[in-house]
């Protein structure tokens, strides 16, 4: 049975995540609808990760494990013509068998959106965060630097109390903030992240931009390993799924299912 | 009684316009009501022009008559604290006693933001229009330099039996054909408006940037004066309200009123 990796971008704003307990369409759901329309009834689609409600994916992945061969061209056509607006599969790829899109990944982009105004905004606003105070980006690559490197993230994961099987360390690769017309994105990568972790990153790093903390206080926030001592989490409408990392040849990488939950 | 200018922004996505006789909220009613929350009943707030359901404003114009004096960035903040979170006022100023947003506007300025993408876009998606086909931007460009003028823009506007106070004459400053990286702009200038005609002309310049008309089919169009030549009304939710043209001592122009509607 042929499997398909699939590239999914989606508008956060309406949908309860890409998968959860609670009441309410998910991403999942919509999808395996679409699947179901075009006569592929109960396949299952497998995601590269989970994304919370209000967080958005340019390019989230996928497998699915289909009874019969498609073309990929066709199998998107078909499957967008069921999607509602906020949700499109933008690629459609044959991947060998065995191929999953979460165990196979070796790590993830996201973007984490600011725009910066000290009047409030009104336009697409569940598509960033606004920041209504000056903020020192110097200030905030410093800060950043502490971050990136193989480190415990336990103080950047919420619910630290739940379950997690790979642990709190992961390898974040780079960081960077970078200025924008409108005000700055948080840009990150890394071979996997904690639950609400880039939105607690941001949460403290805007702590050290508005010059309430020091770029130095993240160093001591990530060794104290202890979520309390953290900033907010940042609301989830800024954060994009920008990319899920694959090797050239779809093998897992050495560290498989690099994500628990972002 | 003083007179305020109020510069205001919205997403046009939820609300049914600033102001039409159907059901719906209008951006209009929400402005009254937060001037009535703050203890400010019954003020009027007249706009430089309707916009349609579906079209935002990154600065539409406004005035109001207040009983009492205001400090304008207390009034700006009161407003924004009662208003939702698609509409926000800007800016605030006193103008003398008289101004009034629409009889004193000397023109307007629009942006139409167009994405273009063969693979369906699911993010934002109510802040362009999506184009799936290529496009000659050269070409329309040539036939946009047909609408740049004075001339009878009745080609262009939607509802021609409707009565026009003054006509259907308007003088286009300029039409410029922007490319983005995610696809492009359409932006104009003008003394005024017909109703759609922004809409009208993005939809009949997207018909020669298809190629399936030439350039001068627009001089054509717009001299036939008949709406049924052109191409189709192109959709609401690329249209944004860009800035209200007014005099240095805001004084009226020599067409008063110069907006009968967009």
């Amino acid at each position: 049975m042929p499997t398909y990796l699939l590239t999914i971008a989606y508008d956060g704003a309406r949908c309860h995540g890409w998968q959860l307990q609670h009441n309410g369409i998910t991403i999942q759901e919509e999808l395996e609808r679409a699947l179901a329309a075009i006569d592929l009834p109960g396949v299952r689609v497998e995601g590269a990760g989970r994304t919370d409600a209000g967080v958005h994916a340019i390019a989230q992945c996928a497998h699915v494990v289909l009874p019969r061969p498609f073309e990929p061209e066709r199998l998107l056509m078909a499957m967008n013509t069921h999607l509602p607006p906020d949700i499109a599969v933008q690629a459609v790829r044959e991947v060998p068998a065995g191929f999953h899109a979460r165990f196979c990944a070796r790590g993830k982009r996201y973007v984490y959106r600011c725009r910066c105004s000290r009047v409030r905004p009104a336009i697409g606003r569940h598509l960033y965060h606004w920041v209504r105070r000056e903020v020192d980006l110097d200030a905030m690559r410093a800060a950043a630097a502490h971050l990136v490197g193989r480190h415990d993230f336990a103080a950047f994961a919420s619910n630290p109390g739940r379950k997690l099987v790979r642990g709190t360390v992961r390898t974040l690769h780079h960081a960077h903030l970078i200025r924008r017309a409108e005000g700055f994105d948080f840009a990150v990568q890394g071979s996997g992240f904690l639950y609400n972790q880039v939105r607690n990153m941001v949460g403290s790093l805007l702590e050290v931009g508005y010059g309430n903390r020091s770029p130095d206080w993240l160093r001591e926030v990530r060794d104290a390993r202890d979520r309390r001592r953290g900033g907010p989490t940042a609301p989830a409408a800024g954060l994009y799924l920008l990319r899920v990392l694959y090797a050239p040849d779809l093998s897992p990488g050495p560290e498989p299912g690099a994500d628990d939950d972002v």
